[in-house]
């Protein structure tokens, strides 16, 4: 597999559209990769604009794909997704497969700087600059025209990335979120593992302390849902914390908590279609 | 597990309603079975109309909840939606996981006839029997307003059950399905290993000869869909068999054909809400 070149795993019509999966050899991870993207109808005429999903835990670049059925309302509007492997794989790191909260499948969207993870572990460059190349390049994405959500791990990869990279993404959102890793075991285990003990430094990779350090970045607003039934929500998750440090940072911010759902995907699929519609009137301006 | 009783595995907050895989031990098969339930908001106030989907080979009880999203509209049209594993589990019988195709996964929806399948392998009168009274007894669907719809070897199921059973299931639908069964390998496999060398016989569990055999036994309509890139559909599926058995009955059939699309979830999630509004409005009036 020559670097640069992506190969189509598979492919399968899809509301209008072409579901597909690729394969590619990422420079920036130097491993092979998958990702998974939804091109819809309107991709035939011009480029579209754009969504990045992360997935949680232990997920791939199937998960979001096969169990969310955002690809209805992406074709209603026009949005292209696309969704990366959660995770490197194969980076062959002794205890990368000890822990189903750490190492494989559980990437945390950031760029290691501890070694022996730093060589490998570094998806935050994987997506933001090689992914995001691809999705506008190769492939029909506007790269004006951006936007990033995600699950778990994922929606605390989707507030962190569009955080840190303001001018790649226009619009985001979150389900069940991780969004004060810095307070929890998820987020301790991870940061401590892939950026070392100093807790300073995890705030770089925190949702909550970078919103609570910034200016409004997103004055459009952000959409956060949440099920009051989800397991994880107290030990794990605070989106307390992030909506106090919003009203610090004076970001509007639609927290939504769900009575009765959980942290799975029959929670994400009830709510997806306002996910679609926030960032497809975000990205269409 | 007491006989009758049913274990609730796990339930999920669902498009307002509840998502729930249930156990119980079955008496018409004599083992453990699984099935799973998507009710309603609407069936809190009274019974719901049911609309049971049978899946294809190698599928389970989850495939079709979490890959279709039909939850979606069947919280709209407040129908209940029940869907069976696809065969017994763990009889224990000689070469019962030796094939993806007969066996375990693979149960056809009929009731064998030939040992050692004979005592366990009933998936006709599991459903139509004892899942159907569960579904509309303990659980809030209608028995006056039942539906039943399937892919592929569910397809087979639902078109077959439904013309057995003329008086249980008031509307039929289907994805893809193996609609002349005597005549395709999946078909010669399942009916000779399950009912016997003797082709007469697969008469009864035909799709195709059954309609042959009857006049108009729908006369509000049957619907089918096909993607016309779908791998199976020479050599496995034969709808154009099917289409003519229903000239013959004078039996209206839509029967589409999707440009493109495969055998595959993908395909079935593009065109569910469809099915589901053919069964709602079958099933309301």
């Amino acid at each position: 597999m020559a670097l640069g070149l992506l190969e189509l795993v598979s492919e399968h019509r899809c509301f209008g559209g072409w579901q597909r999966f690729y394969r590619h050899a990422s420079t920036v991870i130097g491993l092979p990769m998958r990702f998974s993207v939804f091109i819809p109808a309107q991709a035939e005429e011009q480029r579209v604009p754009v969504l990045f999903f992360l997935a949680g835990l232990t997920c791939n670049e199937e998960t979001f794909m096969v169990k969310a059925n955002a690809q209805r309302f992406a074709a209603e509007h026009g949005l292209m997704l696309v969704a990366p492997d959660t995770s490197p794989r194969g980076a062959d790191i002794a205890g990368e497969g000890d822990s189903w909260d750490f190492g494989t499948g559980a990437g945390f969207y950031l760029d290691a700087t501890q070694a022996p993870w730093s060589a490998r572990y570094r998806m935050e460059s994987y997506i933001t600059d090689e992914l995001f190349r691809i999705s506008t390049g190769t492939l029909p994405g506007d790269a004006r025209r951006a936007g990033i959500f995600g699950h778990s791990m994922g929606g605390h990869g989707a507030l962190v990335l569009a955080q840190r990279h303001r001018d790649t993404f226009r619009s985001v959102s979150a389900f069940a979120p991780i969004a004060a890793p810095s307070l929890c075991p998820w987020g301790k285990k991870a940061l401590g593992g892939y950026l070392g003990p100093d807790q300073e430094g995890w705030a770089a990779y925190d949702a909550s302390r970078l919103m609570a350090a910034s200016h409004c970045p997103f004055p459009d607003g952000i959409l956060v849902d949440q099920g009051l039934a989800d397991g994880f929500l107290a030990e794990q998750l605070y989106p307390e914390v992030f909506e106090a440090a919003c009203v610090q940072a004076q970001q509007p911010l639609t927290l939504r908590r769900h009575e009765g759902y959980d942290h799975g995907y029959y929670f994400i699929a009830s709510f997806i279609q306002d996910h679609i519609a926030f960032h497809a009137e975000r990205l269409k301006a």
